[in-house]
């Protein structure tokens, strides 16, 4: 590792280094380029408020008419313009920003105008999700994809640091994984002209794969296929779900993360998340924490006290049975649901969250499911009738992960597939790994955007997803 | 940072653990468990080689009839069986292996047979393809699996070192990116019963996103949105091509690394792609020594000088133009292409491979391509005829890197699409960034396989793919 980096990166000083660095740049000439947030022209000196996106914070740049040749120019260049500014950094600890550039030059690189969009009044969330392209200069979207991009990178270390290899499973798959909702289907056949066999039907040998594809909808199948290998891994990448429910919790398309264990079973399962989720919420906290001071503030006022109280206690666990008990106490006491509860139900986001937020005040796991609303995959309990199943609910969110060990036993998952009356042929790959060397695994899945909304407080999914695609909506 | 992450792992041993930790963990008792490489049976004792993928190491293991009540057992127990076996770690210096297992107790997880498909004599690459679930068991695939994924870390350390910000780009489309190649559609339509408006046309407003929507070839377009606001971005996903091109370089299904830089011009883009490549590449040799040995001895004899030699030493830079003239100098000295060489011409692949194999013997950026031949954006040159572009071409792989300076003027960008016949509608989004506050900018699209590929010397893609998906192939 010889690289020195540094030097690739030497052109202009970014302004998070202006902050790191303050005390060794201070009383230096530094380069800095990036976009106007604001201009107070004062006449014969002028206030420039400039963002590169290298941090949260803005750089104070004071000009003076006397020293830059374009004072007028650049006091009317407007909101949103690029500026590359050469001056000399001066230390201001006193003042509330501690540092402040007097600029010697200043170069207009790309004007803005009176018509730009992020000007800097207060705009709705719906407005902003029109003009996509434009909306990560506020500082809303700054927050929040900065934290999305930190806690990507935060999943990432944990899992390597443990050792975990990175599996990219893929994205179009012949299979329906789970059956586990609609997909969409990828074709490079002609729609205004299907070609058909004889019998009339599509004639899928003229279509690219030679057969229907669709979109994954999960790659916990193909990563258990890895983990027979590797022990652990895990994989981070897009999935879809066709589903036409236009709610501020789904989109069609959204990042899931989905390790894979072997030799692990359920109880080892949920360490783990806990242990990731933990490691996550402390990295954004460290390395987001001007961002996530704003969002505080702004966006969600319990987001910090939450996220600290979360990154430091143990999460409770519950069984599915007695979760159920809980919430017909809770019934017997007056609280109001309004789907039914009982024995059998799969929960409603309202029970996850009155189980979470108002029973047990911190993030839950829910073991151990009824066998009938849960996937083929998961282990049967000894009682016959639930799986090992958790599912990690959390304030504000419900379901955040859902996991379980996974049936190894290879006549206990045939007769499963035969129950439900699904195609063995389907799974025979799957089935594969029961037969050689089949050993007791576990994993989960965990909903990346739902993870950002938790960290960042936003309650619309649209808004942690650049460019977000949903029943209607696929523009940018 | 307070959390004890080891806590969470304690259960079993890993075997890499064993190796990194061999001097305190000698004479101790330890759990491991893994799946069975080969057995040797010698009747009163006898040896088990366990794999557990947490390295490319196997431990040997010794079992003694006297010790072991199930000797027979485990000594018939078959290749990829998985064991759970408890025992006391001897060093053992003085032999090939540093270490070995005597085992007390050995548990059948899972047995294998006779039938298991990945016995221990060499296979051809063909078949194994046709066992993608349980390829990742062998030598090979278990070395070029982990080098993808520690690749796969080492940019987004490189990157996030740099305070960039990671950007998941869009996988739906409704534009067409760059026109850059066949794409796939993607459509909740059925297909045996099209809807149609009544001119007799597909009724795209049945369709999922209320108009046809296709796979993504690229995310630069929408990663530019986020540089104008961060000012260094990268994304990282899948990208796909419906191209019917069935060779050992195409997928239609791949990875691709776009980083897209504000206030970066196309000298300054070579620089990061360099960094980069040399950064990936000094931590896959640092990170992955046992796995590139192997590939070094049994798939491509000069992958670690290779490796060595370009993580050290300067890339090379020519302009097209000057590279033409190196190729038509060749050409009067004898050397002969199947495709003619003169100015204006793409380059094909054996050009590309005489220039870095032959000419230069080492990586080299060829830059300022025709107009002709390169994407609407990028940036004029002062020429009128050629082009800010810079691919970098790699011994063995031809071009791995295509990157460009972008067109940050909006009247010669407005003028490039309209003399394009392109839709300036489609693109209004793209021009936008470039009427409020355009910069100079650059950026570069990486294919991961392709780096895969350079890294391991493996020469297929369908071999550092997971589950490869080309024409008439996506089965698991």
């Amino acid at each position: 590792m010889s690289l020195d980096l540094e030097e690739v990166f030497v052109e202009r000083t970014k302004i998070a280094a202006l902050y790191a660095d303050a005390e060794q740049l201070g009383g230096t000439e530094v380069t800095v380029a990036g976009w106007v947030r604001s201009v107070r022209d004062m006449k014969n000196f002028g206030f420039v408020t400039l963002n590169d996106g290298s941090c949260f914070k803005d750089l104070q740049v004071v000009m003076n008419r006397e020293i830059c040749a374009n004072y007028d120019a650049v006091a009317s260049c407007g909101v949103g313009a690029a500026l590359i500014i050469h001056g000399v950094l001066e230390l201001t600890l006193e003042r509330p920003q501690p540092i402040e550039l007097q600029a010697h030059t200043i170069a207009i690189e790309g004007a803005s105008s009176p018509e730009y969009p992020m000007q800097k009044k207060r705009q709705s969330l719906e407005y902003l999700r029109t003009q996509q392209h434009l909306r990560p200069r506020t500082n809303l979207f700054r927050a929040v994809f900065r934290v999305r991009s930190v806690a990507a990178y935060a999943i990432h270390k944990f899992f390597q640091d443990q050792g975990f290899v990175y599996v990219n499973t893929p994205i179009i798959t012949t299979s329906d994984a789970e059956g586990a909702g609609e997909m969409f289907q990828v074709t490079t056949l002609d729609l205004e002209n299907i070609p058909r066999t004889d019998a009339g039907k599509v004639d899928y040998t003229q279509d690219f794969f030679d057969t229907s594809a669709h979109l994954t909808v999960s790659g916990q199948l193909q990563a258990e296929n890895f983990a027979m290998a590797f022990g652990d891994v895990y994989t981070f990448g897009p999935t879809f779900r066709a589903e036409n429910s236009n709610t501020r919790r789904h989109a069609a398309e959204f990042w899931m993360i989905e390790p894979e264990m072997a030799f692990c079973d359920l109880a080892q399962d949920m360490d783990i998340a806990e242990a990731m989720l933990q490691y996550v919420i402390s990295y954004v906290l460290e390395h987001c924490a001007d961002e996530l001071e704003m969002l505080n503030k702004f966006v969600d006022k319990g987001l910090l006290e939450r996220l600290h109280h979360v990154a430091t206690s143990e999460f409770a666990r519950v069984s599915y049975t007695d979760a159920i008990s809980i919430l017909e106490e809770a019934i017997s006491q007056g609280e109001k649901f309004n789907y039914p509860v009982k024995w059998g139900i799969d929960l409603q986001t309202e029970h996850e969250r009155y189980l979470t937020e108002k029973h047990f005040k911190k993030p839950v796991f829910v073991t151990d499911y009824p066998a009938e609303i849960k996937a083929f995959y998961m282990r049967t309990n000894d009682d016959g009738k639930t799986v090992a199943a958790a599912d990690c609910l959390v304030p504000g969110i419900g379901e955040i992960i859902g996991g379980s060990q996974r049936e190894e036993r290879l006549d206990v998952l045939e007769q499963r597939i035969k129950d439900l009356d699904m195609d063995p042929e389907q799974y025979k790959y799957y089935l594969d790994l029961r037969r050689y060397g089949s050993c007791t695994h576990s994993g989960f899945g965990l909903g990346f955007e739902r993870l950002v909304m938790y960290l960042t407080g936003v309650d619309n999914i649209r808004d942690v997803i650049p460019h977000p695609r949903t029943v209607g909506n696929a523009e940018f």
